[in-house]
């Protein structure tokens, strides 16, 4: 036996590793800002510096720490960089990382509530919570006939909602007789691509799903998808599934919820709203108009894990009736079954996602909540929406420069008034400086740079910096 | 900016927080075997005690630290106890914990090679050291044409493999059309539930998998699959995937792989290995030849989370052909396009699964298998299955009790000579003790405890104590 334990560390010896790295990460946090945020590196050069061969016999932890400093740190894009300003902001914060640190060290299961009832009473609890933050409908909350759940992302939290929706149209028959192959499905041209992967992997087909056009600002025409609708019915086809966009990814577009939501209503549709990124705008009241016509969603999902300093993953989902998606996705194997479940009075999270295990992701929530207050979150998202007005507005100002959509909340689509060639060979100089990063897309086939501001230690010399820096290289940056 | 500032944690306060997590956890994994495993608790009793209201304002961290101790620990089921031997080992260990706490400290997104570079090279290069540990065939390997991902889980592996076989019968047809609900699926009678749920979500529907019958030790019969595949054919149904089972959740038993793979061969069905918890001990030489038969495989999962000391989630799932995953899941929108893609030098792992976010997994494996050796891991594995191999032999011995199944790695499933009642009634009595935690199941529709072990700190001693438990209540239950 001795000769096993001494293969295990100790908890002393855990606690003690643990402290190296605890203050490995805080010397990396002390040091982040000066790191080039996107790494100058070619496909295989980490790989290449990686030890070889397979350790048989066990490594000094020290010597771990140094492949992490040597090796793998240079070979990150630093999504931490307070100069990081690409996709969206996957702001963690020291709370969430804690209590992830927590959820690993208990490494309990949440999958049944018999499994670990205080993960799933927790769950429930801060969801609850969070559709209070929001002021979401009553019926998204526990307490009623809805409730929220973790998912690890939008994508997973989009196809649930898809298969939730698939059932109840087919009257839960297609879990048993296989998709009948009429069904239909919409959004927009704007939405997340998770829709599409989400509408092939539920056996619907994407010439299953209509991208629905969209308006000057980029969001989905009411009109155009109930024409859409009406056609599809003609043809003897079974429309069952929206999603609509609260902030596309693009350039944060709202779709109207309360048309496309009378529309759904109407037609006896699944109303699914993404508001993976922008929701979180939602806990200001200034802003809570945002999510107005939410009431007639069947299903909603917001990521904290974007903008509201839980690191990944921890998408919010929540279902208006809980009965549509746990009839969808549960599974009873006898080596599950027990008496809380059996007696219907408890939630299995299991019933409500793809997968069967589950962490206990709630403690981010938890902690984040509490360590901030909502009032606190309210002022970091409200500061982050002021520097982005303020960027936005030097924008406005600029001779070179000019926005590619409005500017609403923490998102600033601009481009070069040069064209798209200028616009693309700006955005790689000013990335391959290494001193900012930001992203791209194209709205209205035209190549637009995205500043996306949300990181949790993103301050206003950050975003001058990297206004200093988009106006020196729209300067000296040629095609 | 003060203001702002003053919310969040300085990074030294960050590792001073992170210090007390450390002790706490600490002290938890001194006391842990002292506590109840299962918790004495009813519905909504957790819930109750939680701090009602939403918390406007920020709190200290140490109340948050003092209701773990106080309202969620007793809460939970504790499965890093050395006397947790219900379900599976979800056997975590301080080097994966601290990796966990790594990744989620760097808060990076790898989604992308070019989101970070090091998170997918690292996975890749991890991943083929999995596969010389467990000896698969080269073409499971990067290298080649295959390769390796980290799943949150077997289910969603499962779920991948199916929609990957889904598109390579339909010629990639499916995700444009919907699944043409002709496909027919085959798993056993034993197999994990997790593939039902596959085949409900990729909407090939139930009544299109064939649970083929097992033998007298619980293993798929290849003749009856084959049977079955012929009158699927003559029904002018299309076979298109078979999953088999490396030790079955009930009893741990094996699939005959040879056999089945020649079948798939011949109808050309794509064959996935499911070895979620068994996968394991083919580290060791001598317990490898339960993978024999893998070189039929299109995929192969198993989860380092269950018994390779790893914390939840991490599932290795291996593809032979990876450009039949790649393009059954592939997205590629506007805003994530990038020249290294563009290229197709490397690997984006976000096509390789369901979701689109990713954490960086892959570092706690690298910790684990740098901290252990190989050599260190084996040696863990060989000593759970000889203590149950040695408490097998007691059930044999016993006068109450019998072995269910043949025990031939870390799970002993028996009953007790009085009949299921009594045995349901034993195992209920054993658990409410809270001294030890055992799960059943049903085999041949007789009850069965499953006694599984494989936590991280299990010595013989527990073992021995869980012994004297059993008997003392084989002993003193009544029905």
């Amino acid at each position: 036996m001795d000769e096993i334990n001494n293969l295990h560390l100790t908890p002393k010896e855990f606690e003690e590793k643990g402290k190296q790295v605890l203050s490995w990460l805080r010397r990396y946090y002390e040091q982040v800002e000066n790191y080039r945020v996107a790494p100058d590196i070619k496909p295989g050069e980490i790989r290449a510096k990686l030890p070889a061969n397979l350790p048989m016999k066990g490594e000094e932890f020290s010597n771990i720490l140094r492949d992490l400093d040597e090796i793998i740190v240079p070979g990150l894009m630093h999504w931490q960089s307070p100069y990081f300003f690409g996709f969206f902001p996957a702001n963690i914060s020291a709370p969430s990382v804690l209590a992830e640190l927590v959820s690993a060290g208990l490494g309990i299961q949440g999958m049944l509530w018999a499994t670990s009832p205080a993960c799933t009473e927790l769950e429930s609890h801060v969801l609850d919570w969070v559709a209070d933050i929001l002021h979401l409908p009553e019926r998204f909350k526990s307490t009623t006939q809805g409730g929220g759940v973790i998912q690890d992302s939008a994508s997973s939290a989009a196809l649930c909602a898809i298969i939730a929706a698939r059932e109840r149209i087919t009257a839960y028959e297609s879990n048993l007789h296989g998709c009948p192959g009429k069904l239909v499905a919409y959004a927009s041209t704007q939405t997340h691509s998770s829709v599409e992967k989400g509408i092939k992997i539920a056996g619907i087909g994407t010439r299953n799903l209509r991208l629905i056009g969209v308006d000057d600002k980029f969001a989905m025409h009411p009109e155009l998808l109930e024409e859409q609708i009406k056609r599809d019915i003609s043809a003897g086809l079974t429309p069952f599934f929206v999603c609509a966009t609260v902030g596309t990814t693009s350039s944060c577009a709202f779709d109207p919820l309360n048309e496309i939501g009378k529309i759904c209503q109407q037609y006896k549709l699944w109303l699914h709203i993404d508001a993976a990124m922008a929701g979180t705008a939602a806990i200001c009241p200034e802003y809570r108009h945002i999510l107005d016509g939410i009431e007639y969603a069947d299903s909603f999902c917001f990521n904290p894990h974007k903008w509201m300093f839980t690191n990944f993953d921890c998408d919010c989902f929540f279902v208006a009736d809980r009965h549509s998606l746990v009839r969808s996705l549960t599974i009873m194997p006898e080596y599950l079954k027990n008496q809380a479940s059996s007696a219907g009075t408890v939630i299995d999270y299991r019933d409500w996602q793809i997968p069967l295990g589950r962490r206990f992701r709630s403690l981010k929530l938890w902690f984040v909540i509490r360590h901030y207050g909502v009032e606190g979150l309210q002022t970091i998202v409200r500061n982050h929406i002021a520097l982005a007005r303020e960027f936005a507005g030097w924008i406005k100002e600029s001779n070179e420069l000019e926005l590619a959509a409005p500017q609403l909340l923490n998102l600033v689509c601009f481009r070069h008034k040069g064209g798209d060639k200028f616009s693309e060979q700006l955005l790689n100089d000013i990335n391959h400086s290494g001193k900012i990063f930001l992203s791209h897309t194209k709205l209205n086939e035209r190549f637009v740079i995205r500043m996306c501001i949300g990181q949790t230690y993103t301050e206003k010399r950050h975003v001058e910096l990297a206004w200093n820096i988009i106006q020196e290289y729209a300067k000296k940056t040629t095609v």
